[in-house]
C-alpha cells in the first residue's frame, strides 16, 4: 500500500466555454452528488479554459492535496482539445497511438455509418501506461492513472458520456483502491405538495432523528426529493438506522410519495399500468407533446401506451378529439369541461382504458382577465370517471409545461392507486 | 497607479452545497459571461466549501494571480457562513458593527413587515476599511476592497442578490479601476455534422486565422457549436475581424449552419414556417411526441403549429394517420414506405401543408439483425414531396430519441430553406 494522508477529491473542469459562462458546468455538481453517495467527498472545484500551462499548474496543486483527481473536459479531437497532450507532459509519459483506443473509435463510427478521418486518428494518440475505458457514447476514451497515492481520473465534457463512463467504468474500479466512510442515502420523491408543507409535518420526526441521521430536502418543480442520509461505523448499523427512518417517513407522508432514488413518476405510471394491463392515452393542448415524450421515455411504454393527439387548435380538438362546439363556445378551449371531453374523446379514438387530458395558457402570451396565464385545466381517467383539477403557475412558458405535465401524470398516479 | 502585472479575474464560489452538488453553480457562469463582454477575463473558477482554511488558502492563491477575486456566498447569518469572517482575518481587519449597514438590513425586514432579530445584528458586524453596497433584495451587502493591485469583491451567493449587484454596483465601481480588454464572441451552430468534419472543413482557415482570432468547437448531440472568439486593441478592429471569419465560416460551411448566438432550431424552423405563411404538424412514433413538445416550446408556436399525432401501436397509424396495412406487413412500421405514408396521412388529417414523421427503434428493446437498435426512419415533407432518410444511431433509448427528434426537424429546415 502506498503511504496516503491525502484527503477525498478535487474535480478539475477544462473549457474555454464555461469560463466565459456558454456552458453551466452541470458536470461538478453530478460529480460532487454521486461521489458523495459513493462516500466520497469533494473539498474542490476548479474551472480552467483550455490552457497548458493552467492546466499543469491545477494538476500539480491537486496532486499535492487530492486522494482522487478527476479531470472532465478537453479530450475532442480537435486543437483546443489538450487533456491527454497534458496529462502527458505532466506524468513525462510518451503520446503512443493505442491500437485498442483506435479500434473502439471505429466500431463507434462504423455503428453510426460515419467514416474515420486523421482527427480521430489523432484522439488514439495518448499517454502510455495509463489504463482507458471505452466510451460507447463517443470518440473519447476515459482514462485513469495511479501516482503517488493520488487517482488521476480524465473524462470527456459531454455530460452523457461523462455520466455513462463514470457509472460503468469509473466507480467500479475506484470501488477497492480509495477510502471510503460508511454514508449511506436513500431518497424518497413526493409530489405536488410544498418543501414548507413536508417539513411542517416531518417537523417532530427531524427534531428526534437519531444520531448519525440526517435529512436534507431538495425541491424542484412540483416536487420535492428527501434524501435521508445516514453515518455508522457499520454498514449494518447504517442500514437500520435508514430502514427505520424510512419507513416512519412513509408512514407520515403516505401518498405523497410517488418512489424512491432512481424512480421516476412516469416509471411509477407505468408499472401501475401494466399490473392492471391497461392501456393509457393523452390529448395536450398547452404541453404540446411533452406528457407524451414523458410517458415514452421510459423502455418498454408500448407495453401500457397507445398514443397520443396533440390538439393544439380547435379544429385538432374537434375533428379528433370530438370536443363538442359548443363546449368551446360556451366554455373556453381551456376549461374543465373542454378537458373532460377530451379525456373521453382519445379514450374512444384510441381505444384504450385511461387517458391524460391538459389544456392551459403557457404564456407568455394569451392570458385575459378571466383567463391568466398559467391557469391549466387538467384531467384524467376514462370514458365513465374523471378526476379534473385547475392549477394555476406562475413560472415561465417552459416550466408552466413541464409542471402542468408532471402534475397531471401525478393525477393519473392517484387514480390508478384508488382501491 | 500601483503596479500591476496580474491578469485578468478569478472566481471563487463559497458553500457546501455546491460541493455536494444540490446546487448546480449557474453564479459562475453568469459572471463569467458578464465579465467577459465587460472587457475582463475569467481565467479560473474556484469552488471550496464552507471552510475557513480553504477559504484563506485560495484568497491567497488568487491573490498572486489575479487583478480582480470576486467571491460569491457564505454571507448569510447563519453559523457556516463564514466570508466576512475571513475576508477580515486575510486582511487583518478589525470586525466592528456598521450602523449604516445595520439600518439598510432594518428598512429591508421593515418592508417585508418582519422582525429584526440577533443574527441579523450579527451581519452587520464586518471587516473595517471596506467598502459597502447596498442589498435591495436581501440583508447581505456586497463589500469591495483593494490591496495590492488586486481588487476583492464579496457578493451573497443568491442568484438575483448577486446579479443585482454587480449590475448596480460593483460593474459601475471597478469601471476605471481595472484595465480591459476588447474581446469579442460570436457562435454558429451546425447540425448533423460530426466535429470532426467541421474541422477538416475548416483546417486550412484555422491555420491561417489573423492573430487575435481563435475558434473553440463545443459538440453535442448532433450539433456543434463554432465559437469565434477575437482579441484586439480597439472594439472595431475586433468586431472587424470577427466578422471577416464569420463570413468565411459561413462560406465554407454552407447550410450546415442553423442558426447563431441565442438560436435554438425550433426557434428557426417556426421562423420559416412564419415566413411561408403554413402550418406543420408532426405524426410521431419512436420519439412519442418529442419533437411536437419541442416545437410547442416556442412562445407564439400556435401561428404555425396545428397538432401531433403520437402513433405508438400499428392500430394507430392505420386508423389516425391513414398508413396501409400492407406497407406495415412488406415494410414494417420502421421502413422509409410507413414514415412517408405516415407525412402524407398527418398532413391529410390536419389540414397542414408540412409534416415530419418518424418511426424507429430507440431501444434498449426490440431490435433485430435487419433492424437494429438505433435504427430510424425520417420523413419531411407534404402530400406530393417527401425527403426521407435512415439514420443508425448508437446512444441510449433517451438520447437516441432527442438525436432522431433534432435531426427530423435539421430535415425540415433544409426542405423548408430549398430555393
Amino acid at each position: 500500500m502506498e503511504q496516503n494522508n491525502k484527503k477525498s477529491a478535487i474535480l478539475i473542469s477544462v473549457g474555454d466555454e464555461l469560463l466565459i459562462g456558454q456552458t453551466i458546468n452541470s458536470n461538478a455538481a453530478w460529480l460532487g452528488e454521486k461521489l458523495l453517495a459513493f462516500g466520497i467527498e469533494v473539498v474542490e472545484m476548479i474551472t480552467v479554459g483550455d490552457n497548458k500551462s493552467h492546466m499543469l499548474r491545477v494538476l500539480h496543486e491537486s496532486h499535492q492535496r487530492a486522494e482522487l483527481v478527476i479531470v472532465t473536459g478537453g479530450l475532442g479531437p480537435t486543437r483546443d482539445d489538450l487533456t491527454a497532450l497534458v496529462l502527458g507532459e505532466y506524468f513525462q509519459k510518451n503520446m503512443v497511438f493505442n491500437e485498442e483506443v483506435f479500434s473502439w473509435i471505429k466500431a463507434f463510427k462504423m455503428a453510426q455509418k460515419k467514416p474515420v478521418n486523421e482527427l480521430h486518428r489523432k484522439q488514439a494518440y495518448l499517454p502510455e501506461d495509463f489504463i482507458y475505458f471505452r466510451n460507447l457514447a463517443g470518440t473519447a476514451p476515459a482514462m485513469v492513472y495511479r501516482d503517488n497515492g493520488t487517482i488521476f481520473v480524465s473524462l470527456p465534457g459531454v455530460p452523457y458520456e461523462m455520466k455513462s463512463l463514470m457509472n460503468e467504468y469509473v466507480f467500479p474500479w475506484i470501488n477497492k483502491k480509495i477510502s471510503r466512510k460508511i454514508f449511506l442515502t436513500k431518497t424518497l420523491h413526493t409530489a405536488a405538495v410544498p418543501e414548507s408543507e413536508i417539513a411542517s409535518i416531518l417537523s417532530d420526526f427531524e427534531d428526534n432523528l437519531a444520531d448519525g441521521l440526517s435529512l436534507a430536502y431538495l425541491p424542484s418543480l412540483a416536487r420535492v426529493k428527501i434524501r435521508i442520509n445516514s453515518r455508522a461505523v457499520t454498514e449494518e448499523e447504517a442500514k437500520a438506522a435508514l430502514t427505520k427512518a424510512e419507513s416512519k417517513i412513509r408512514e407520515l407522508l403516505g401518498d405523497m410519495i410517488y418512489g424512491e432514488n432512481e424512480d421516476s413518476l412516469e416509471g411509477v405510471v407505468g408499472r401501475l399500468l401494466m399490473e392492471k394491463k391497461q392501456f393509457l392515452g393523452t390529448a395536450e393542448s398547452c404541453t404540446g407533446g411533452y406528457i407524451a415524450q414523458m410517458i415514452t421515455s421510459v423502455p418498454g411504454a408500448s407495453q401500457y401506451f397507445n398514443g397520443s393527439v396533440v390538439a393544439y387548435s380547435n379544429e385538432v380538438k374537434m375533428d379528433l378529439l370530438g370536443v363538442k362546439k359548443t363546449t368551446l363556445i360556451n366554455h373556453g378551449a381551456v376549461s374543465e369541461e373542454t378537458v373532460v371531453e377530451m379525456v373521453k374523446g382519445i379514450c374512444r379514438r384510441l381505444k384504450v382504458e385511461n387517458a391524460i387530458a391538459v389544456s392551459g395558457i403557457a404564456g407568455p402570451q394569451g392570458g385575459s382577465p378571466e383567463k391568466p396565464i398559467g391557469m391549466v385545466c387538467l384531467a384524467v381517467g376514462n370514458v365513465e370517471n374523471q378526476v379534473v383539477d385547475t392549477v394555476y403557475l406562475n413560472h415561465n412558458r417552459k416550466l408552466n409545461i413541464e409542471k402542468s405535465a408532471f402534475l397531471a401524470l401525478n393525477m393519473l398516479r392517484l387514480f390508478l392507486q384508488r382501491p
